[in-house]
């Protein structure tokens, strides 16, 4: 038997997500895992079950997502990943394939993610919306200012309890997170891009960071104002939820052990 | 009256080309000409006859593609060109609107036009298909040398009677045409894009060279067989057609009496 670690990038927008779902009485939804497991089963010849890292949502994309399967299949690793390339449609590919532990968890192991939110941004002031890359980044209104929007960044990293950034406090398990890089770069004079690394993320964390980012951005909140949302482990403190397809899963780091 | 000249960009995979198309007993075709002057009819209030400069093929893309049309409507300029983006689907949009001469001819008056043609490369190499831009971007298998297509291409400028660069030669009409640049600039290890500017193109002239290019790249031509390919006047002597999607219409140039 040989464990797989595989790096996968996708356009999410033509799948549920990552997860895959059949709903009862219903075809099956058409997801990432399990287009990518139905390929890698078809060229395997096996059942096999496919681990992703992160359950990215519904139109969310992914450059660097990382999965794991184990097969007794002897096919080489460069013919492998061909033939798994060979049967996947045009929007997910996997961009490497390599032997890992028979232990290999890519949720588990995972050190820490990077996810990357891009907006375009400047609608009221006459910018068109993206029109090439429409799919992959979200269009604000507003006028951004970035600066501001680094700033409050910087005030999110560390270990902190991120109730106020998640769509349901269950109030059970813990809500406590390490971000522990959060940045805001403008490419130019009406894009920028936001890059959140933690050691886990909250359901719709990240958007929800972006969300609040931009109310700072646009002036209705400051730098200042993030050590007091955090404070409130309330969620109406924090701004929006922006949509799924501004949001991509860039990385995910295992320890050098792991990653083998 | 007021005649004003268009800017328009679009994403050209879900159109059938700019050129309206009405096959009879059928619905009409879903094009960029119908589209944006259904928008702009609607805006002005009346009938409107929207003239391009270039009349791109299903599948091509435009980001500088230029249109006139002339109203009766005293909407202001602003207005008018926030009004008729409002209408537009997402895979279009106007990017700017200026008053022009009552006589501007967006096709008479093009001094010259630029497209560009983007290729990725290395397929049979192992690089992977484009993902995020495969709807810009064609594939190619082979691993092309950019700088002997540089070379190529340098031999195409000048005033040449490019009837092998053209699908079908009629024999009644002139196929001598002027290019006045013509370069091929690698973006990385795996892309490129061939940019050509000419006082005009015939019918899939833009893409034969670039198939033509491709040969070179791959090493099947060399740029010394260019001066052959053009003189034998003989579509089988150049290189395949590449296909639309690689395709953009990039800029139209205009003297600038007329540009105003």
């Amino acid at each position: 038997m040989q464990r797989y670690r595989l790096t996968v990038a996708y356009e999410g927008t033509d799948f549920h997500g990552w997860q895959k779902q059949h709903p009862k009485g219903a075809a099956p939804l058409r997801t990432v895992q399990g287009v990518l497991e139905e390929a890698i089963c078809t060229v395997v010849r096996e059942a096999v079950a496919l681990v992703g890292a992160s359950r990215t949502d519904a139109g969310v994309h992914a450059e660097g997502q990382v999965a794991a399967f184990t097969t007794s299949s002897g096919i080489a690793r460069a013919r492998l990943l061909r033939a798994i390339n060979g049967r996947l449609p045009a929007d997910v590919q996997v961009s490497s394939l390599a032997p890992a532990a028979a232990d290999f968890d890519p949720i588990a192991d995972a050190v820490v993610k990077t996810y990357r939110y891009r907006i375009a941004h400047g609608g009221a002031a006459g910018v068109l919306p993206p029109l090439f890359d429409r799919r992959l980044v979200t269009f604000s209104p507003y006028t951004l200012d970035a600066g501001a929007m680094a700033r409050a960044a910087a005030a999110l990293v560390g270990t902190h309890d991120f109730a106020s950034f998640t769509r349901v406090s269950h109030g059970r398990e813990s809500t406590v997170r390490s971000i522990t890089a959060c940045t805001v770069k403008a490419t130019s004079r009406t894009r920028l891009r936001i890059d959140v690394t933690g050691d886990g993320f909250l359901y719709n964390m990240v958007r929800i960071i972006a969300g609040t980012l931009v109310e700072v951005g646009r002036g209705r909140l400051g730098p200042e104002d993030i050590p007091r949302i955090i404070a409130q482990r309330d969620r109406d403190a924090a701004g929006p939820t922006m949509p799924p397809q501004g949001l991509c899963l860039m990385k995910v780091r295992y320890t050098p052990r792991r990653a083998k």
